[in-house]
C-alpha cells in the first residue's frame, strides 16, 4: 500500500507519496505561510484529495512532539503551533491511520531504510545543518526516549569550556559542527586567507568575505577545496570536535551504521580525512571497526519519506 | 522458577539462587584463582550442586562478550580465558539454558530490576569503579550493541585535551571518575590539605596520605567529609565532568532513571550537590526533569542478580 509522508518546517511543506518499495510517487511542495494551524492543515489536505489511494500518513515536524497521541506540543520555528492534534486532525478527517514524529526521528528512520536498506538495525543518523541533531534507530526501532526527546546528539558536550550554546550549555557539539560553528570559528582564525582566483567566485562575494560578513558555511567550504588554509583550518577543527562526538556515539551505542545528512555534510569531501583519523584515535577498536559510517545519499527529503515509512510501520504493528 | 547468577571477576566468583521474585535464596563466594578456565568452571559446578531446583544459568564476566553464542572471547582481568564456550559448558553439564553477558551489563539490567522494579523502561546504570562503565536498558531490554561493546560510557570525551586514558583516548570520563582519576585529581592539586583530627584517622594513614602513598579514593572521601578544601575541592571537579557526561547521556537517550553504583558512588553524598546543579544546567530541561537519578540501593550482588534475571529473561521469550 502507498503511504503519505508530510515534512512540515518552518517556512514550506513538503507532501510525498511512496509505494512500498519506497519509490517516490508523487512530490508536492507548498509554503508554510504564518496562517493558523487550522488553515495550514487545510491546505495540506486539500492537496491529498488529488494523490491515489493511500494507507496511512506519517507527519514529521520540527519541535516537541508527543508521537503516542500524536501532538505537537511546540515548535519554536511554527510560533502558533501550539498542542496541535495532528494525528486525530488527519484521521478525522480521512478515516486513515497517522502518525506524528519530530522531523530529525523522521529523517533517521528515512536515511535507515533508504541508505541502509533496513540492514543496518543499530542506526544513527546526524544532521549538520543550522543545529545539529539526530535519530535513533535500535534494533530497528526508532527509539524516542522517555519524553520523546531522544536523539539530541548536537547537545553532546565536546569541550566544558567551550563557547555558549543556544540550549544553554557550554561546548555543545553543535557550537564547533553547526552551521553556526563553522562561521563563529572562521571569524576566530586571524589567518589572512588568500582572495580566489576570479574565475571562481564574483567580486560582489569576495567583498562580502573581507569585510566578514555574508559568508557561510559553503563559502568556506568552496575556499577550503581552493586550497584556502584559513577555510582549510576550519574544517580541521571541526573534524576533530565532530569526532569527539561520534567516538562517543560509538563507544555507547556501538551502531552499525551512522549516517550524515544536513547542509555541512555537503564538505563530507573536506572533513572525512581528519575526521576518521581523529574517530580512529578516539574510539574503541572493535565497534569502529564494525561501524559504517557514510554521508546520505538521500538527503533531501529524507523527513516526509522517513515519516511515510514510520506510519506504515506502526500499521505493520 | 528459581534461576542461578554467577559474577566472575578476576578475583572471586559469586553464585546466587534467586528465586522469581527477585529473593536471593542462596549465595556462595569461591575465589577465582590462576587455574585455566576448565578446573574453575569444574568448582563452580560442584558449587551448584548444593542448590535446589532452577530453570536457567545466567553468568556475567568482565571482558569482551559474545552474547549470542554465550562466549568469552577474553577478558583482561583473565589471561587464561580466551574463546571459553561458558553458553555451551553449562548447558552441556546441566541440561538447563544458560546464558552469558558482560558484567556491566548484568549490574544494569539487576539494578532496572531491584532498584527500578522494571518500572523504568529506559534505564541506564553507570559503574563509578576502578574504571567506569556502564550497561543500557531501552523498552525493558538490555541493549547490547552491534558487536556486544555498547555501554561504554566511561569513554565518552569530557574534555578532548584532558589525560590520556587507558583506552588510548585523552579525557575519557573515566580519567576524571574512575578511581585512578579521582587519585590522578588530588595529586594535582597544590593546596595543604590539614591534618584530619586524631579521633578519625591512625596515623599510618595520615602519613601514607602526606607522603601521597596509600591514599585511596575512600579516604579522600572521609577527608571531604571532614571538610578538608583540598579533598572537596576533588570532589568538586569530579562532579563536574560527571556532569559533563551524564547530560549527553540525558540529551541523547532521554532515560527514565539512571542509577550509579560502584565503590566511588558512595562518595554520593559529597558529590551529590554539585554534580545535579551543573547537570541541571548543561541537560535540555524536559528530560532532565523526567529522569530519576539514583545511587543503587543494590551494589553489592547487582552482577550475580542480573545475570540471573536476564537469564531468566530469555526463557520467558
Amino acid at each position: 500500500m502507498n503511504s503519505v509522508g508530510i515534512d512540515i518546517g518552518g517556512t514550506k511543506i513538503l507532501i510525498v507519496l511512496i509505494a512500498q518499495t519506497g519509490k517516490i510517487k508523487k512530490s508536492v511542495q507548498i509554503p508554510t505561510t504564518g496562517d493558523p494551524p487550522a488553515a495550514v492543515l487545510d491546505r495540506i489536505l486539500s492537496q491529498l484529495k488529488s494523490f491515489e489511494k493511500f494507507g496511512s500518513i506519517g507527519i514529521g515536524i520540527a519541535g516537541d512532539v508527543d508521537g503516542i497521541n500524536g501532538i505537537l506540543r511546540f515548535s519554536p520555528n511554527l510560533p502558533k503551533w501550539k498542542n496541535v492534534r495532528l494525528k486525530k486532525y488527519f484521521e478525522d478527517k480521512t478515516g486513515i491511520t497517522a502518525a506524528v514524529d519530530n522531523d530529525a526521528n523522521c529523517a533517521a528512520y528515512g536515511s535507515y531504510v533508504l541508505d541502509g536498506k533496513r540492514k543496518y538495525k543499530n542506526f544513527i543518523m546526524i544532521t549538520l545543518g543550522t543545529g545539529v541533531g539526530g535519530g535513533i534507530i535500535i534494533d530497528g526501532n526508532l527509539y524516542r526516549g522517555a519524553t520523546g526527546t531522544a536523539g539530541e546528539i548536537g547537545h553532546i558536550t565536546v569541550n566544558p569550556k567551550g563557547p555558549k550554546c543556544s540550549c544553554g550549555n557550554y561546548g555543545c557539539l553543535e557550537t564547533y559542527t553547526g552551521a553556526k560553528g563553522i562561521l563563529r570559528l572562521w571569524q576566530s582564525k586571524k589567518t589572512a586567507f588568500h582572495i580566489p582566483p576570479p574565475s571562481y567566485s564574483p567580486k560582489r562575494r569576495i567583498s562580502d568575505m573581507q569585510k566578514g560578513g555574508g559568508i557561510t558555511p559553503a563559502i568556506i567550504a568552496e575556499l577550503a577545496r581552493k586550497n584556502n588554509k584559513k577555510a582549510q583550518t576550519v574544517f580541521n577543527e571541526f573534524s576533530e570536535y565532530l569526532a569527539v562526538g561520534v567516538s562517543g556515539i560509538i563507544n555507547i551505542f556501538n551502531p552499525d551504521m551512522i549516517s550524515f545528512s544536513g547542509g555541512i555534510s555537503n564538505g563530507w569531501d573536506l572533513f572525512k580525512k581528519v575526521f576518521f583519523r581523529e574517530l580512529k584515535k578516539r574510539s574503541f577498536s572493535t565497534p569502529f571497526s564494525h561501524v559504517k559510517i557514510i554521508k546520505s545519499g538521500n538527503s533531501k527529503n529524507l523527513g516526509a519519506i522517513g515519516a511515510a515509512f514510520l506510519s506504515d510501520k506502526r500499521l505493520q504493528r
